[in-house]
Formats: structure tokens, C-alpha cells, sequence
């Protein structure tokens, strides 16, 4: 038996009929040079059979209790794969529009919280004789960011590995490193330390009130957070997802951060700002005020040395207001530069509480009572997580792309997650269907305006 | 707006995460003639600009409180039929476990009250060129007995009829009728009356009671109900569903009815008996007295002239402790014709009040508060529902059965249910994954009993 710590209760408290709390990735995968169609059949029953480590053993002790204060996980002794692992298939013509679609609808239906909370499905009749996986977690079970990891983990650099096992059959690590100090972004650090004030506070409205004590009181380098206007991706979400993709070549975006003076994140920004702006524009839903978004970082702390890699989390305009594409990346490389000077002015202690304090208010929309009546102090999160560089294979068979899903909550429709992948970043949209009519537009607009970059900087 | 009936807010109020109050139908279809592989992408095409009819444009006014006593329906201007009408796929090799595979999981996910209660699913892949469509309505917004015969209507008798529309694009009949007297069991009734009394008492307990005191004071045929054995079928439940299948032929059952001078629903409930009574013993969990079905029949009430055909509910021994097929559907038919006889005794009101009572605890079981708390008189509801006779065509596809799925509940874990098409009656199986594992079996089971029975009556 394992306790829940507050944090990962935390996912538990926000789960509803309209908020759920899981991730999950969305992978494509070319055919297996001598595959053939019933390959994922036979990898079924191979998988029937299969071992099935921790966590993925795990599930709550009082599932019909989500709220039990004494709430644990125990080791669940016969996991039934047959559950967990689900064949599914794409209607005719098996394109990415039908892709985008069904995982869309996996992405809506709760987990079952009797069984360990995860899921994959394997997706067949994709056109070209491809394969693609959904895989979903709960966030109270392992966070996205470890769960990217654990995915890549389990696929193989080499094209001729062809046993390795299913990710839920590879024993952990001796000691499961939760930040692995790697220069990835330690996003999952950060949620902790909000949720242990939660923890800690036991009420949501006092846990606010002691970030923000402790921010004032104990460190002078608190800055208020920037005023984000009132934009419909701020308000309460129904029970609909949609899941819309785009891929774009690092290269691309490096060459327009370089040409711009910025990093390949102020690119991933701008090309966030301008979908938004248009898709907005559109519905005629444009706040005059520009957008405000959340970004996680990497930065270095003033008490550290060398090459730091303090996570932290900025507030940066996405500078909707300006027409112009290339003054728009420029203001938008302002905003961010701005914001990390200030972070990397503090002590690694302060850039944490300051972060933490910026996520407060998001995170207080996931429960319940307060979900709708806190002013958000950002209109919405994109974060650029850094992934393998090398091409992945899976059985013979080459990973695409490796799209992640994030949770849409009460106040946050919409969550745009990057995913770094062999030489592409690949776009995430994930939103509450109804909040956000006709979300793969935003997917759409997001390539063009990658031609449209080009185009300004040049 | 139209606001809720007593009745129809009962379903609302049992709804949760893993009491789902919503019923459906499997309905598999041999190709069109001229048929090709993408007639049902252009359906999809046609059915986008359809008009939606009531009831299924109704929505729930207050979807975030299914519980608001003032909770009505409401017209949506625009529903959005991509999201209600859906294609989906089988993998391979697109069999009927695929099929039923696919089923259990769909019927296992929550509607979504933001939009009308309903949706349908274009099932391609089947083999040999066949479809299937899964209809799935909240019983808030229509009740199964009714859906079964608006779907019906929806469908043609004449294979060359290519452009009926959608059932939801049917105008409704100027006064729908709730039971329309043509010889079907009125089960709708029947619970109307269940769930008028909870509207009045306010309290589910005092509604009990209520129709208890009422029974015995106003009415001296009350007879008390018969003490159901324990059994693993009457456990609380969790989310997963199973859904499994048998159809055979009315013409055997009759057959074996008549030789053992019983009813060909006596001949459905001893099928039901046999594969329960095998399934049980195969997990040692066969109670040593007999397991009691609630079954809902069409009888003629004393006050009654003529034909009659009043809907009551009797309690059936299915005779699980006897070992002999013939002599325990000898058993069975005892135990039918003796209920049918004590109700045949009553007055109308009085069959439909005492019907009512060996009801109510079970829908008391879907009340989370009291869920699991009350001994069941009954361990299982088997209902035989009549359907048409002659085959039935969507746009030149025959459809070749139409099973029935229903809703397990906490007490409830297990519902059989069975609908008459064509020459055939078809049993349908719902029930929960976890409390029911390999439920599938019961099916199987049913088919071999059949045999069984033919042999042992000859």
C-alpha cells in the first residue's frame, strides 16, 4: 500500500464529470518494413500474457470514494490486459482527419478508477498500412511529463529490436527519479509544490492566501502578475474533447528564432499567438487587450552555478493585439526575455514560490466549488517539452510523431502542449469541444503561419 | 421547456460514475445489394444538414446540476450531428467478438448531458461487407421500450425504400403515445408508477413505505414477496460493461413450449436459468435455493373484459437447484402460471400497485445513499419485449437481429433482455465486467441450453 501524497490527491479532487484529469500521447507509426495487417493482433495475444510492473499494477483503494482523505494505491495482483490494452480502427479513409477524431473521443471518456488508471489502445486501418497508439493516463498515477519518458523508454533506437516489451512490462528503475536533472523542464516539480501547499493549507482558499503571504512576506522580488483580459478560453468547459495536431521541423523554427533574435520557444509562442489571434478574430472573440500565457522555463538561478536548470514559470505576452507577424514575434521575444531576466534575478527557492504562485489560481479551478469564479491571472498554458532526438522504433516499426494530450479544466479550455521529437516539434491542441467550436483550425492556422514567419523575417 | 417528469428525473438522480441510466440497441445489418464500401461516409455526408425532431433535440437545462428539482428540458437551436452521429470501425478480423468487444466498451462511457441524451454509432468493418449501428439514449430522455419502437419505425419493410430518413429526423406523431395498447408489455407504465411515488413521497425511504402501507391497507391481495437467495448478481458495481449475444429461432422455442405445455417466455426464462445456474457453479457461487427473476408480463385483470392486457410483474422461481433441464422448466412453468393466476385475480390497480412494489427495490438500488443497503426480493430482471415480425431494411440493408442492451445497477449487476424480430427472439446480456467476469459465457451457455432442452422435452 502506497499513500496518495497531496499532490497526486490533488488529480483525484479535480476528477469530474466534465474535468478529467489524464494525459496521454498520440503516436503514429510508419509500417514495419515485413508487418502485416494482423501484426497488432498477434500483439495482443503475445501482450495477454505479458508481466505488469509498477505502477502500472496499481490501483485506489476506495475508488468509489475519490475524496477518501486516507486514499492510497494497493497492488491490484490480476491486472486484466485485455481492458487495458484495447484494439481499435479507424473508419474509411483511415486519414488524419478520422485519426484526430477518434482520439478526440478516447480522450473524452473517463477512467476507471476499479482498475489501474491507464489505458492503450492500438489504433489500426490507417491509410499506408500505418499504426498509431493512444496511450492515456491518469495524472494522480504517473504525470505526463513522466509518462512522455517512460513511453520513449519502451521504444527502441534500433529498427531490428523486435522484443522488447510493452512500457507496462518493463520493471522501474531502482529508485523512479521524479526531475532527472537532464535539462528537461521539471514541470511535475513545479504542480508539486502548489499541491503541497494545498496539502498543507487543507482548505483551497487558505492555501491561496499562504502562497501569497509567503510571497509578500518573505521575499521582495515578488511581482504581481500581469492582469490577463477576458477571452473565451477562460471559461467553464463540458464533458467534450477535441484533439487537433500540428508538426513543424526544428530546423524551421530555428532558423526564424535566429533570424528574430529569440529562442526556438519564442517561435513555438508566435506561432501559438498568431493561430489564436485568427482563430479568435473569426469569432470575433479578440480580446483588444493582448493574451497572456503561461510558459514554463528553464532558467539559472542567481545562488546557482554554472549552467542551471531551475524550472520556473513565466507570464508572457502572446502580444495578439499587433497585426504584423514579425513585430508580433518581436514583442513577443521582449515579453519573454523581460520575464526570465526577472526570474534569473532570484534565488532558485523564490523562482519556485513565484512559479508556483502564478499556477495557484489554475489549479483552484479544478475543484469544484471554486471551478468559474477565480479571475485567471494567464488566458492559457503552452509548454515545449524537450524529447528524444534520435528516431524511435517500435517493433520495426518508425514512430512519427509523438503528440501529447493535456487536460483541459474549468478556466483553461485549452492547453497547448509541444513535444520535441527526431527533428520536429509536435503541437498538442487540446480543448473542451463546445467552449471551442471548430478547435482543428487551430492546428491549421498554426502551420500557415509558420509560411507566414518565414515570410516576415526574411 | 418542458420540465421533468417525477419519472424521468428518477434516472437523472441514479446517474454516476458507475450507474450509467442510459439503454441501447446492437443492430447488425447484411450488405445492400448494390452496396459499396463508403455508402456510410456518404450517409454521414447526407445526415450533417438534417433536421432533428423532438425528442432528440431536447437538452438538459442545467446539466452541471442533474440534480436541480427544477430541472427541464430545452430545446437546442443547433445539434451538432457530427458529434451524435459517428462512424466507427472493427479491428480485425471484424467477427462478432469484435463486434461485441466494442459494444461492451461503448456502452460503458457516460453521455454527455450537454447536449440531447443520444447518440449513434456507424459501425463498418463487420465481415463479409456487413455494418452494425449501436443506438444509445439516456432513459431520461426516452425510455428503452419506446426507443426500440421509434427505431423500428425508422426503419422500412420494404427493401427498396432507399431514402427514409434518420429516426431523429422523423417528426414526432401529434400525440406520442407512452403505451399504445397493441399487446406490448407497458413497462414504462409500470415504472411510471414506481417513480410517481418517489416524486410525491419526496424521500425515497418514505416512498417505500408508502407503497407498502398502501398495498396492505387498501388491498388484501397483497401477497408478500418471495425472499430472493444471495448471490454474486445483487453486488455493487463498478464502470465496465459486457455485453454479449444469443439469437434463436421462435419457431424451437415454441416447439418446446408447446411439449411441455408452457409459454415460449417460460421456455426464455429456462434458458436464462440453465446458463446462469452453469455459469454459477462454475465459480462455486451457485446459491443453494433458487434464484428469483422479476419478470414483467401481460395479463387480463379481473375488472378487466375481453382480452386484457395489463402489464404486471411477477416473481418467477428459475428453478436453479434443479438439475434435469425438463424438470426444471416444469418447475419454472409451475412457478409462472401460479403468479400469473394470483395477478389474473386482481384488479387492475391493484396488479399495477403490487407490480409496483416488487419494483421499488430495486430502483431504490439507484440511489447512491442507499445503494447496496437493501436486500433485493428478486436476483435479476429477464423481460421479453415483443418486436415486428417481418424484416426490416435501412436503405436496402436487412437488418438481420436487434438486441436489446440494458442498465446494470448497483444490487442489479446482471439484466437479460430479449426483443422478437423476424422469426428470431434475441437475447441481449448486459452486465457488469467486474462483478460478471466472462459474462460473454452466459451466452454461450444459452445457445447449448437450447439444445439441451430440445432433447430433454422430446
Amino acid at each position: 500500500m502506497k499513500r496518495l501524497t497531496p499532490s497526486d490527491a490533488m488529480f483525484l479532487y479535480g476528477e469530474s464529470r466534465e474535468q478529467m484529469m489524464h494525459v496521454a500521447a498520440m503516436m503514429p507509426f510508419a509500417p514495419p518494413p515485413n508487418g502485416h495487417h494482423d501484426s497488432l493482433r498477434e500483439l495482443m495475444r503475445e501482450i495477454r500474457g505479458a508481466a505488469v510492473h509498477r505502477p502500472w499494477n496499481l490501483r485506489l483503494r476506495t475508488p468509489d470514494f475519490l475524496w477518501n482523505p486516507l486514499q492510497a494505491w494497493v497492488e491490484q495482483e490480476e491486472v486484466d490486459l485485455e481492458y487495458h490494452v484495447r484494439r481499435s480502427a479507424l473508419p474509411s479513409p483511415g486519414d488524419e482527419r478520422e485519426l484526430g477524431i477518434l482520439v478526440s473521443r478516447l480522450h473524452g471518456h473517463h477512467i476507471d478508477f476499479h482498475r489501474p488508471p491507464w489505458e492503450v489502445h492500438l489504433i489500426e486501418g490507417l491509410d499506408h498500412g500505418r499504426f498509431a497508439l493512444y496511450v492515456k493516463v491518469h495524472h494522480s498515477l504517473v504525470d505526463g511529463f513522466s509518462a512522455m519518458r517512460i513511453l520513449a523508454n519502451a521504444l527502441s533506437s534500433d529498427l531490428d529490436e523486435l522484443d522488447r516489451p510493452m512500457f507496462f512490462s518493463i520493471p522501474p528503475p531502482a529508485r523512479a527519479p521524479r526531475s532527472d536533472g537532464e535539462g528537461g523542464i521539471h514541470f511535475p516539480e513545479l504542480l508539486g509544490i502548489v499541491r503541497e501547499q494545498y496539502g498543507a493549507a487543507k482548505s483551497a482558499v487558505r492555501a491561496v492566501k499562504k502562497l501569497v503571504d509567503s510571497s509578500r512576506a518573505g521575499d521582495h522580488e515578488f511581482v504581481t502578475p500581469r492582469q490577463a483580459p477576458k477571452c473565451l478560453l477562460n471559461a467553464r468547459i463540458s464533458k467534450s474533447r477535441r484533439f487537433a495536431t500540428q508538426r513543424i521541423e526544428t530546423a524551421r523554427l530555428r532558423a526564424v528564432a535566429k533570424a528574430a533574435n529569440g529562442t526556438v520557444n519564442d517561435v513555438v509562442l508566435a506561432l501559438s499567438s498568431a493561430s489564436l489571434r485568427r482563430y479568435l478574430q473569426e469569432q470575433d472573440a479578440l480580446p483588444a487587450a493582448p493574451l497572456i500565457a503561461m510558459v514554463p522555463v528553464a532558467v539559472r538561478a542567481k545562488d546557482e552555478e554554472g549552467v542551471g536548470n531551475s524550472v520556473g514559470a513565466i507570464l508572457a505576452s502572446l502580444a495578439t493585439d499587433v497585426a504584423d507577424p514579425a513585430e508580433r514575434l518581436a514583442a513577443i521575444i521582449e515579453s519573454t526575455t523581460n520575464a526570465k531576466h526577472m526570474l534569473q534575478g532570484m534565488s532558485k527557492a523564490a523562482i519556485l514560490q513565484y512559479s508556483a504562485l502564478l499556477l495557484a489560481p489554475s489549479m483552484l479551478q479544478m475543484i469544484p466549488t471554486t471551478a468559474g469564479h477565480i479571475r485567471p491571472t494567464f488566458n492559457i498554458v503552452i509548454s515545449n517539452v524537450p524529447g528524444p532526438d534520435q528516431p524511435l522504433y517500435f517493433r520495426g516499426a518508425r514512430l512519427e510523431a509523438s503528440y501529447p494530450m493535456s487536460i483541459p479544466v474549468h478556466g483553461q479550455a485549452l492547453n497547448i502542449t509541444c513535444a520535441s521529437y527526431a527533428g520536429n516539434v509536435c503541437f498538442g491542441f487540446t480543448g473542451c469541444r463546445d467552449t471551442l467550436p471548430h478547435l482543428q483550425r487551430l492546428a491549421v492556422y498554426c502551420g500557415e503561419a509558420m509560411n507566414e514567419l518565414e515570410a516576415a523575417v526574411r
